[in-house]
């Protein structure tokens, strides 16, 4: 066992509470914060002292990790707002290799299903230098761990940047209490398989290294055990949540993150998100509004919304001139092809629309494929109708903030393959991703739903958006390590 | 009940046992047979006097249809080899639309996990007409067999092309006892729900209207199976594998097709095949022969096969000039873009290998991508190493004729998605088809393979390739008609 620190409580992350670029003028520019789930877990860590890992992202977060001692930027006197934050100055070449060689390409696009098996994944010899930059990444945090916790401390390991992180650190220090969350959704066997086998077999083993291993939605945990039962062997008890593995039993948990209500509403009602407000307002009129805020990302199926949406004109005619689809599509992963002709695509089927239906004093379609983020959040709030529709995903936290900013109750159009369609149910109006006609006939049914129904639905969203908002969500599972 | 009809057998198949085209000068030519499975079924059904109905695939065989009466070609004088053949002249569109709109696009595409989820399927207003066609295309065999079958007659259903003709028959005809056979894989739950929701249940109720629906594989009777209990909530017993459905009791079975191993190597000792092999004897000199013989189709996973070979000659360059490539990968549905890209894929990687190990006196790849049928059958004879590779495949009947064939008693390197991969089992080297890296190393295992246990797998491999020929193979769905 190795030399034990003194925290009791640590999160490790991909990405850090803090971030670190270059300004104006060559100045280092310093932000926190970013989002309910950074805000629920940095007030966890910070009432009993914890500490944060997580990897620096560019040339300016490796140089103050550098320079701060072991990491720790608070002690190179960097604002982390009082929290010890530990940067891990990995060298480029592997984070990148991990970050975008692994990560978000082959994992991000295993657990979405999004190969195109005729052609992709290619696994050879070129792709296992990634994967051992993959290793290398995740034991730099399992080393960082193992030499921060104190005897018997909570390591809390977020998402499937760090997937091997619980072995690794289990091997190291078997005191530890240690929890992995999957914000992504898992893929079934059919799909988990298509990874080399002994990949395959070192993911599961590398999350059974956690006591607790969490998920969104009870379909992805009994995803991953059944993967757990095919690829190891292991044994697994799905109505149970458990695997026996190397002589322990591990727990899955289903802890469906919902949306810190509070600060999202504070957000949309700033100075710029009023600004985006007004200014959408003039050019939508009184005319409904059908909104969607998403990046650019090949699982949310931006595409095909714009395909319904063009059905919905066509067939039902009565709704011409009376809609405006707001759609916020902020750039993603943009050094990536796939991303680039994606997001050509989303602005092709936008322009086709407007040129099939657009007046003179009729705009159908508010595309933005900037970074508008205030805009975004004014969209949601003028939403009578908010459209998600990824082919796949682990929860979606915009289905719930769009229901909690809605100013009109707004009905939601929801893809069934959405970790959030469990908590929604029928109360949203769910759709297969894949059928641009049942999408175009859901907006139809939003959009003519009677305004009780729709408030009636609406209210049961809200309730849902909001049942277990970040701080809860972390409390539950750092809580599912006691027992 | 529909009036009944006399024959107290039928076939039903897209494809006939006979083809009329367009030859020399304009004269009309009429072919029959064409591969094992069509001289199986057409013995057992000239032994009692049966029906083969087939749709019109071209306009010859439409003209030849609609000349002969009700369709059936021997009446107006076609040679049928004795065989009452009734072909069906849909019209083109409909064909058209049924053939490569639904059965070879959608239906295909989801049964080998093609689509690249991101961008495709699209199931929009202009597919439901495709549907449409697919539905009318399925009636009129239907209408046709249910016009034709004698009470308590039994009707032999074939693959993809006619999924729905089960339900659509037994909703005139109860007495009939009715089968299906699906010679391509089934795709799991996840994947067949990408279909919407209504042509899912469409697809699994119209097989259910059979009393017997066939696979090649336990996995794919397995998939299907889970496909009914989850879509249609039907009462499904895995382990008998049966499904209660509309008060009746439907049996899958498993009948994994084997090759009629004289028919084939009478062929591949015909003059044509004998000249070929003269010619690649000439090329190849003494070296060693790694074989493939496909369709150029996206499942059967060409470029990752040549990428597999470019690694074994990067990596183990103790094979360079010693061994030579034959990929024999024929034109396979040109119509349609995706496969010209591919054909386009296949050639480009075939050229990389050339420039990157070429030399004056070697080869690495003889790459024919033109229909050499004799051509092929004399690189299946040379193999010393068959490569089968698909990253799904029903069955794969290449890998059964290429052990029947080979004269170097062939390893087997063999894609674990094969339907095959089951009978073959460890007799064959399984490969996860994705992973470029492990299929260069069963290459080399197999190259360095030592020849008595390379015989003693071959013994095992050739028992198990001509196990179940065709003419049994169509016996024992006859049988299982009758328990």
């Amino acid at each position: 066992m190795a030399a034990s620190g003194s925290r009791s409580l640590l999160v490790a992350a991909n990405r850090g509470p803090v971030s670190i670029s270059a300004g104006a003028a060559g100045r280092e520019e310093v932000r926190r914060g970013g989002g309910g789930l950074v805000s629920g877990m940095v007030s966890a860590l910070s009432e009993v002292g914890g500490l944060w890992v997580c990897a620096a992202l560019n040339d300016r977060e490796r140089a103050a990790a550098r320079r701060a001692p072991d990491g720790h930027l608070a002690e190179a006197g960097y604002d982390t707002g009082g929290l010890d934050v530990r940067m891990l100055p990995l060298d480029p070449s592997t984070f990148a290799r991990a970050y975008n060689g692994i990560a978000n390409s082959t994992i991000w696009f295993i657990q979405h299903l999004l190969y195109d098996s005729a052609n992709t994944p290619v696994f050879d010899a070129g792709w296992r230098r990634l994967w051992a930059a993959y290793e290398r990444y995740n034991r730099t945090f399992a080393d960082a761990l193992a030499a921060e916790a104190a005897p018997g401390a909570k390591v809390m390991v977020q998402d499937y940047h760090l997937n091997l992180v619980p072995r690794q650190l289990r091997e190291q220090r078997d005191d530890l209490h240690i929890a992995h969350f999957t914000h992504t959704p898992w893929a079934p066997p059919e799909q988990f398989g298509m990874l080399p086998t002994a990949v395959a077999r070192e993911i599961l083993t590398g999350l059974l290294g956690a006591d607790h291993v969490g998920f969104h939605s009870r379909r992805w945990s009994e995803a991953f055990l059944r993967c757990c039962g095919r690829f190891l062997d292991a044994d697994v008890d799905l109505a149970a949540g458990t695997v026996r593995w190397d002589g322990r039993t591990v727990r899955t948990g289903v802890h469906p993150l919902g949306t810190a209500a509070d600060e999202i509403r504070a957000k949309a009602h700033d100075e710029d998100a009023e600004a985006g407000l007004a200014h959408l307002r003039e050019v939508i009129g009184d005319r409904k509004v059908i909104s969607r805020v998403d990046r650019t990302e090949l699982s949310k199926n931006i595409v095909r919304g714009l395909l319904a949406y063009r059905e919905l004109l066509r067939f039902r005619p009565e709704w011409r001139g009376q809609v405006v689809h707001v759609a916020y599509a902020y750039p993603s992963r943009t050094d990536i092809p796939e991303y680039r002709e994606y997001t050509a695509s989303v602005q092709r089927a936008g322009r086709e629309i407007e040129q099939e239906f657009g007046t003179d004093d009729w705009d159908p379609v508010l595309l933005d494929v900037a970074n508008d983020y205030p805009g975004s959040l004014a969209a949601l709030r003028l939403a009578d109708v908010l459209l998600v529709n990824p082919v796949r995903d682990g929860m979606n936290l915009v289905a719930e903030e769009g229901v909690v900013l809605s100013e009109h109750d707004c009905a939601v159009v929801l893809s069934r393959e959405a970790g959030i369609a469990d908590q929604y149910g029928q109360d949203a109006l769910l759709v297969n991703p894949y059928d641009v006609t049942e999408t175009a006939e859901a907006l139809h049914a939003a959009l003519s739903m009677p305004a009780a129904e729709r408030q009636e639905r609406w209210k049961r969203l809200l309730s849902a958006a909001t049942a277990l908002p970040p701080a809860d969500w972390f409390r539950q599972q750092l809580d599912a390590l006691d027992t």
